[in-house]
């Protein structure tokens, strides 16, 4: 895992533009050790890599590129776990080579393939690909949540690729490398394409601002928490993909007190209402000045929050913004993505609770939700699924 | 001037993590004359500004940031002369604040004014436009051209925001605020989002490549060739923009020559065939061991050659790529967008000398179609349009 931290810290660095030469301290969100490199004048955006090898899959821990397609298919009839196996070893081939800044084997436009830019490739398998090959899934699908407004053009899927780059064409070029070995396999369900803050706008450990406004991600478990969030003992994890619709116009009305009410956060700070800084622990039993709870009952926060730790759902979402209506309404929010140990455990239990209530229901729609079984990783000479489909 | 360019070059530096304090020469395609800068450590490419104020527009001549919007409007019925005067001066209004990192007036999302990422907004006015206004517009459309398979929804618009910025949630925000306060005066008619590679990814002076692999942009008039080919007098200029579907899947099987003699350049190095570095001249009297030709007649480059550098057109186009369908077939293409004095003069001569034979012409389709006039810039106190609208 050293080469694979030392080149993201080394990448983010670069991208910030600081001093060659200069101690520059970066957290991975892999672990709890910060990690000090010197920032080489040879690293830089275009040319960073992210090792697709180990025994865990990359494109989870680390910080998130800004730049994302996730792209779903839904298995071909008759595609079997033999036929499974050749898919994931022809996929895994491509991802690794792409993601070493090579292009894949039945490359066709190997110019695309040198500038990896922290390209990662992560692989989920959904509840039908279990089905075609024969095994129980680990992951079922979510019950109806009230909220829910599912559109079947955003939600399901037997196979996930998800694509992360720090450049937009690199990911557009393992998209269309991926989907040329994946269908003959099946068929494209759906591809969502989403971003955050390009390289070297904010710094990486700082938490980013969604479409609404809203830093996202404050309360992701950090360092020694991961682990026991995310990580099950072979290395496998699991993934909730949701796209959820910001209704902005609705939001844009309300005044900053009223937004912060139904956040339970400070706007602009992060700080929880019964704080001052956006990484103090809200403070659920402090109360006001009219005697009401500083941190309203049904604020996001509130319903959100999660006091064991081992319980937290690592969230890396990206923002999506499609082309608005002919009458200027925006068709924007977040693709809400969230990795952890056991979906049954973590996911459902946080969303049940925002769906009883959860002031915030009103300004946000899921319209999309899928949920995958993401295997270990693989060595060298290994491939994604090996353990599922060998 | 002499601001913006420092902090293109200052952010542009930034993104590359060059050492701080290290000179750096930065091309910044307004001028021949390279410029100096010592890169500050507080200069990054979140906060980099592009001066909005000038003689002429910015975000033509500068090198184009990372993410753009182009949005087209369809002026509603009854707005005249003096709605334009007052929309205009709303928009400009909004445009120098959000360019300098503040948020507009009436911004409902004020957090994500602060981080600008060299944002810049650029007024395009269609034939529409001066209709409304009474007024005789420098621009008509264009003539059909036998290669087009023109789409309402790509084709032209009124108004023209092009609004870049090196951050997609940047040029997000940029855009909806602009939206809310254009749409009293009309509908959206379309929107194109495009991207080229991300801040750092790349030095700024290398040419980027297009979703086909080519490198795109070579024969850009550069330095002293801009003023002549792309400003008026005035401070006005002329925009063509045009949605160039790529034909990806009839692209990739070609092999690499037989795209290199559609070109007329090298895939890799962008060479032209009768020579061997990308900015070599081409020669067209060149012949190859067969005593053909070496640069073909009907290659891109042979039929879009421009011999008076007065006529040439200053490119800055984008790529897209949309989702691809259940066959996992791309929509991806380019965004054309190309600056020029006189699109009649300019323009118009290489697509009809393209359009009559262009090898190709195959592989590529123009699915939209605007031309706008570009108006001259504005003084602090001054409105964009002003010349024509006051």
């Amino acid at each position: 895992m050293t080469s694979r931290r030392r080149l993201l810290a080394g990448g983010a660095a670069a991208g910030l533009g600081v001093a060659a030469g200069a101690a520059v301290v970066a957290a991975t969100g892999r672990d709890d050790t910060p990690v000090t490199v010197a920032a080489a004048a040879t690293v830089d955006t275009g040319t960073a890599t992210v090792d697709f090898h180990g025994p865990r899959q990359a494109g989870v821990a680390e910080d998130p590129p800004a730049h994302a397609a996730f792209v779903a298919f839904t298995l071909a009839g008759g595609v079997d776990r033999r036929a499974l196996a050749r898919m994931m070893r022809l996929l895994t081939d491509d991802a690794r080579r792409l993601t070493a800044g090579a292009p894949a084997l039945g490359d066709t436009d190997a110019t695309l393939a040198v500038l990896p830019a922290r390209l990662t490739v992560t692989f989920g398998f959904g509840p039908g690909l279990y089905r075609a090959a024969g095994q129980k899934s680990p992951v079922t699908d979510l019950p109806t949540f009230t909220i829910d407004r599912l559109e079947r053009r955003w939600s399901g899927g037997d196979l996930l690729l998800q694509i992360c780059a720090d450049d937009p064409l690199t990911v557009a070029h393992t998209q269309r490398m991926l989907i040329k070995d994946a269908r003959p396999f099946g068929a494209v369900r759906w591809v969502q394409q989403g971003f955050r803050r390009s390289p070297g706008v904010q710094a990486p450990e700082h938490t980013q601002r969604n479409v609404m406004g809203q830093l996202d991600g404050t309360a992701n478990p950090r360092g020694p928490e991961i682990d026991p969030a995310v990580w099950n003992a072979d290395g496998s994890t699991q993934l909730v993909v949701r796209r959820v619709r910001a209704e902005i116009e609705k939001w844009d009305i309300l005044a900053v007190s009223d937004k912060e009410n139904a956040v339970g956060r400070r706007l602009e700070s992060g700080a929880p209402l019964s704080g001052t800084q956006e990484h103090d622990e809200p403070d659920f039993a402090q109360l006001d000045d009219s005697g009401l709870p500083a941190m309203p009952d049904f604020s996001h926060v509130t319903r959100a929050r999660v006091t064991d730790p081992t319980l937290k759902i690592l969230r890396r979402p990206y923002n999506y913004d499609g082309a608005p209506n002919a009458a200027g309404q925006p068709d924007a929010g977040l693709i809400f993505a969230a990795y952890q140990r056991d979906i049954a455990r973590q996911f459902v239990p946080i969303q049940q609770r925002l769906a009883e209530k959860d002031l915030l229901n009103e300004w946000i729609t899921p319209i999309g939700s899928a949920v995958f079984a993401v295997p270990p990783g693989c060595a060298d000479d290994g491939w994604i699924g090996e353990q599922v489909l060998a």
